[in-house]
């Protein structure tokens, strides 16, 4: 795992407002959410209108001081060529519980995550390109740029990829049960938690496809499952 | 299942101009996808940045000409008040799946996501603003709102609820297997989806409640987990 001297940093937009216990200052924890997460919400503005779209993402923690979060772009990508200088957010939330209170008030969820801002830059060096696309799809499935034919230069034309330093970013969770009023906790309602989690089914291999699934899959859909959670869920 | 006569009218903005095949006009879809999501990304111009954040939410499809989202507001409340005519996104996104290709071009993934793009209004109505707090506390966990202290005067005041119309919406979704290229069919690379899905583990009981899960909190741990994704996993 690396390790990078940067701290977050919070700017003025980076700042937490609302539920300052729940902001962490910790790079390990931007870390493990980006890397834990499979897609981001992606905010850029076109025209006058905010718009957010579920992207592709993949990280590269060694490039630049802060890190690099690569993005599979095409509005993105469109947005960013129209208008070089805009700063766009990336979010990537894991939902991680319901939490149900005895109060309606005192509702919420347990989750993570993590916001990133920056101007993003247009990828036009091959070998960046190649390097952005190949840690984007070594996030969905690691180990999967092995197992699969690299991009032709055809394809490689017909595919932006925008890279955003890890540099402004701040992340937010919560991670606990429910915390009702003192006054409220006489009341003869159930409070907890429902943990929820993304789990993986069984990999499904396409009809045309002859070969056994390999490990590289048979691991990622295990990863995703986690015999932990199960255990849980099942008891 | 309520079923409303406007049929999805693509605006200019939520025109799918990327893979225009993947572009749903049915508005039963939209609602499908808004049921089955338990929160959304928000997007809200602030400054000259997009920010985009995790937020609860709850519909009322019978209420306005298209159906009504109220959203939980705070920062995006703070926005609005600050700029009341402001077009602000909201985007509900379902990962279905992971969808792995021969080719690194070709990897993608499944998915539902709907983006409704409007100008919210600040609830203000005493009755409609509890109306809007239910929903997003049922939306969480129907029938939840029976089960727990309904808001008293002071938490009112210290929540806001934004309403957005869902008129300008679309829906986008992808749910197939891996699609190559003819000429990479042969090589001897696997493909094929691992199917993905949030599932619920058992309800943790709050330490400090010594009351039975009650009958809603089990019914929404077991439709989260649904026994037939969950036969597929194990099979």
């Amino acid at each position: 795992m690396t390790t990078l001297a940067t701290p977050l940093q919070p700017t003025d937009r980076t700042t937490v407002r609302r539920g300052k216990n729940r902001a962490v200052a910790d790079r390990e924890i931007l870390h493990d959410v980006l890397r834990a997460g499979m897609i981001c919400h992606l905010g850029v503005i076109m025209g006058d209108a905010p718009m957010v779209l579920p992207t592709a993402y993949g990280i590269d923690l060694d490039r630049g001081p802060d890190g690099t979060l690569y993005l599979h772009g095409s509005v993105a990508a469109r947005s960013v060529m129209a208008a070089p200088d805009q700063t766009i957010c990336v979010t990537v939330t894991h939902l991680d519980g319901l939490v149900l209170a005895r109060s309606a008030f005192h509702h919420s969820v347990n989750y993570r995550s993590a916001v990133i801002y920056g101007v993003p830059r247009l990828v036009v060096d091959l070998d960046e390109k190649l390097h952005g696309l190949d840690r984007i799809v070594d996030h969905l499935v690691p180990g999967r740029t092995s197992g699969t034919r690299a991009p032709n230069r055809k394809e490689l034309a017909a595919t932006s990829v925008l890279a955003l330093d890890l540099t402004e970013a701040s992340v937010k969770m919560r991670a606990e049960g429910a915390n009702d009023e003192e006054e409220d906790l006489a009341l003869p309602h159930w409070a907890g938690v429902i943990p929820v989690r993304l789990t993986a089914g069984a990999p499904i291999t396409n009809p045309d496809c002859p070969h056994p699934i390999p490990t590289h899959i048979q691991s990622r859909s295990h990863d995703l499952t986690t015999d932990e959670f199960l255990a849980i869920r099942d008891a």
